[in-house]
């Protein structure tokens, strides 16, 4: 079905979680059109099947500034070219890499053209497993501070701690990264019951799919367990446990358990 | 293919935004494993034509509640019951009213049993469509207050605006609610330059998809075109536009934009 052509293109494809079960109808029509994958090793194994005769560009993690340099390269030179990522390309996913060198070499918005595909991405195969903890205002917040410094992911800590966020953890703990969840769960904790439940996913939609359901308090116990394919989901204030799903009602209607921390009002605005 | 059975089932799937393309085959594979689909009307409409021979319970957008209780109902009674919503069904979608009808009624987990479906919220569609805004930490909020008093409403804006995060707003604007979007620019500008970008993405992969790139300032310009069927995005410090795509870069290696502020250190913390 792939089409023939001489102008180039580039897309940005999210491959979603997991098994192919959740790679959309879009995605694979990019992958398709294109005649060359572009992508971290894994997850050109994910579609491996989808990709018979187009050229296959398989790199490490850490070479992502390549790869998007490459992919940009064969795009204008007249290929069709998708650059794939594992969950939704533009949440830390490869859009950010391709869109600094399409930046860097002064990109004109069409040459080559660009296409971007969503996916599902990690927190919400995550959320899925668990129930339904994203169901009020929620943001997402990855440890790694190899790009951002460690002072910038503090203070959005504290901030989503202020805002009763519900929390997602991307990238929480590495073997070179060790300390940053539990510094994250102790700024949590500073405006947070112990009692707020943590669901902990780790290989969504994959062969060793893992899904915990425990509380801030005691997280430390499960952070031996918890990696880069894993992904952390703190509850807010009225996030409870029923039956081993990890819930968080729609608004503060009613208080839902035992304990549970009412957001502070903030001071009149005017 | 649709497989018969006497145990009821429960379905909650995302049906991704717009068309069919964002639909992945683990939501197909559930709309076709059921025999009953429940949702808001225009949202069985986007699935018409998957869903012949199965009962269809269309209703309106303010009868969530007695929807969620209806499938309840149904798969109690042994049907197979796709509840479904556009977008994530865990993000702002009816995993939340069909989560609160199982809790009162004291559901063990298993009867009937439950299947969450995760598929391409709004943001992500919108994100895709603007370029990479979602490349650094983000957050979504609802300026909806039907179910959250405003008061937490603004605590999470302006907690988002300290933390620099990048802020997916859902429900921006209604005929009824028509300043709340307003309040949140203000809010915003307390904490960000008026060049700050700004993405509106309305009816995303939809016939009357509309896709606009300004800024804070000129926001208020917008504003009569905003309804429901929007998501915004606002960028954070960093966050700059370049040939009508909005970017974040992925982290605080480098000023991408003159003007743009750089996130306030938080005091050493210990």
């Amino acid at each position: 079905m792939g089409k023939s052509s001489d102008i180039g293109k580039l897309y940005l494809v999210g491959l979603g979680p997991g098994d192919s079960n959740n790679l959309t109808p879009a995605a694979l029509e990019a992958l398709e059109d294109s005649d060359t994958v572009v992508g971290y090793r894994p997850y050109i194994e994910q579609v491996r099947d989808l990709l018979d005769g187009k050229e296959l560009v398989s790199m490490e993690l850490t070479q992502e500034m390549e790869r998007a340099a490459i992919a940009v390269d064969l795009a204008s030179a007249g290929h069709r070219v998708a650059v794939v990522s594992s969950g939704d390309t533009g949440i830390y996913g490869m859009a950010g890499p391709v869109f600094r060198v399409l930046v860097d070499r002064g990109w004109d918005g069409n040459s080559p053209p660009l296409e971007i595909v969503p996916g599902v991405s990690a927190m919400q195969a995550a959320a899925a497993l668990l129930g339904s903890p994203l169901m009020q205002d929620f943001c997402a917040i990855s440890l790694s501070d190899l790009m951002t410094p460690w002072d910038a992911i503090r203070l959005r800590l504290e901030a989503a701690a202020q805002g009763d966020f519900v929390v997602a953890l991307y990238n929480p703990r590495s073997r070179k990264r060790d300390w940053q969840l539990l510094e994250a769960r102790r700024i949590l904790l500073e405006h947070r019951s112990g009692t707020t439940p943590v669901g902990i996913v780790r290989e969504a939609y994959r062969p060793g799919q893992g899904v915990t359901v425990t509380d801030l308090q005691h997280l430390e116990q499960h952070v031996e367990a918890i990696d880069m394919v894993t992904t952390v989901v703190v509850g807010n204030s009225t996030t409870f446990v029923h039956e081993s799903s990890m819930v968080t009602p729609r608004g503060y209607e009613r208080k839902e358990t035992p304990g549970s921390k009412a957001p502070k009002s903030p001071p009149p605005s005017g």
